[in-house]
């Protein structure tokens, strides 16, 4: 433990990490600092790289606080959250792929009853939501917990707003007895991910563009299910290929069809056009 | 770019990351991205485990301010500061050995004349250092910059302590026309690293604890030579083996004399009992 060198550094520290009682963080710890100290000898670090590194982590943490995650966004944007997705959600075929969370979740949304418009003041142009939630076999899942929420025509999440308390364009909703859910909200725009701290400067200096495509965000969880943490993005969007953070799945792409003012799809009038979308989810069985 | 799964994945960020116009960020950002991901893949983490260490790691950077950096106790826990410290400072034979920077440097440290006393209110026993700077083909260094810090006899630094702006064991001083330093301060003793926060957790964890042994930090700066970043250890210490930072070096222990109350080596008379440390350095030759 004295004398330590490039050379046996590593084994060293792995070696004082054995003393950790819970197997799963010894088994972590090895990696991780294997994985770290690799790094450091195969690019040579140099003592002012790691300087940098060690003010960008600390600005990371920084720029967190109870409505920003900036974390989060750096594992999205670093494609470990996709990474990690896809490690844990290795779906049945015909299930409803996952995608990343995300940093804008927010608990203790509204519960609200089908048909309810969650927008809450958010603003953007009607849109209409419905689809069916089901199991890989096939048979509607009634009761199923679908909670939802998403970006307004600005691009922003309610918290995002500062001196606002007020929960918008998000709701905890349950499917019908028929497996039905539908709600109505705003239309979801294409938003760039907060690209003014840290992580935006990450973005500047690899010459990468901080813009997601738009997408509603859904996390479903019914008994006997898998949960299915996802998103619906809109086709067409022109960042859907190349998505901040990776999280684009064709299968998760729809149409968002647009009307005109007229009669919405809950039977009210309304004096601007509106969109429309439709999409069934299927859940893995638990255990699948 | 869509539809990235557990293989894909990685070579999407690469690819994306390549559009960097700095060709070494390219490089670091590249075997960043390889390592984060195999880390992720080998270990299969699990959404939970990633959700733990994003908070971790935000804990770490919210634990930073202006006289505490966690994220260099984490580097110097996890064994890559002294990596890193091994990776750019392969000194020639002969040479004073570098180890790790600590979190505790502090710019604008007094400059005193050589035979000052540094300590500056801090409490301990005297303690009377000196010795002689030489480059390593033998002759001595004048003028060197001598930057030394270090913690007080219950373990901390002055910035440790709040409400106290004043700066305490620590100065710059310059060997003279002979390559000689001396001055007086008081005895270093074994501390433990700052361990309330979300390191010292992971410590708890690993079953490690936070001691580091007794040791004074130097920086040299010479004209013509590399400078050095190290420590003087104090012979006998019982954290001389498990240093929580990894960075005793047996060339670094030194015999810290300990002597009755009576004369000092400044000539002064000292009713207490004082101790005598003496160390030269030598430093490598710019561009060696």
């Amino acid at each position: 433990m004295i004398n330590l060198n490039e050379d046996t550094i590593t084994g060293a520290v792995i070696q004082r990490n054995a003393q950790a009682k819970d197997a799963r963080l010894r088994e972590l710890m090895v990696n991780l600092v294997q994985h770290l100290h690799a790094f450091a000898r195969e690019t040579q670090l140099t003592e002012e790289e790691w300087q940098q590194g060690i003010q960008f982590l600390t600005r990371v943490g920084q720029m967190c606080d109870e409505n920003r995650q900036e974390f989060i966004l750096l594992s999205d944007t670093l494609g470990l959250s996709t990474l990690v997705m896809a490690l844990n959600h290795r779906k049945p075929a015909g299930c409803t792929e996952a995608t990343v969370f995300g940093p804008f979740y927010v608990h203790g949304a509204p519960e609200l009853p089908l048909g309810a418009d969650i927008a809450n003041g958010a603003k953007g142009a009607p849109c209409y939501v419905s689809g069916t939630v089901r199991g890989d076999d096939g048979r509607i899942v009634a009761n199923a917990e679908i909670q939802v929420w998403q970006a307004d025509e600005d691009g922003f999440y309610d918290v995002q707003y500062t001196g606002k308390d007020q929960l918008a364009a998000r709701a905890v909703l349950r499917s019908d007895a028929d497996g039905n859910y539908h709600f109505r909200s705003i239309l979801a725009e294409p938003y760039p991910i907060p690209h003014d701290g840290p992580v935006g400067d990450m973005l500047e200096a690899l010459n990468r563009h901080p813009w997601r495509p738009a997408h509603l965000h859904f996390l479903i969880r019914a008994e006997g299910h898998q949960s299915l943490t996802t998103h619906v993005f809109r086709k067409g969007d022109k960042y859907l290929e190349s998505d901040a953070v990776f999280g684009v799945r064709s299968t998760l792409v729809a149409d968002w069809v647009r009307h005109e003012a007229g009669t919405a799809p809950d039977g009210s009038r309304t004096d601007q056009p509106f969109y429309v979308l439709h999409f069934d989810f299927v859940l893995a069985r638990a255990g699948a």
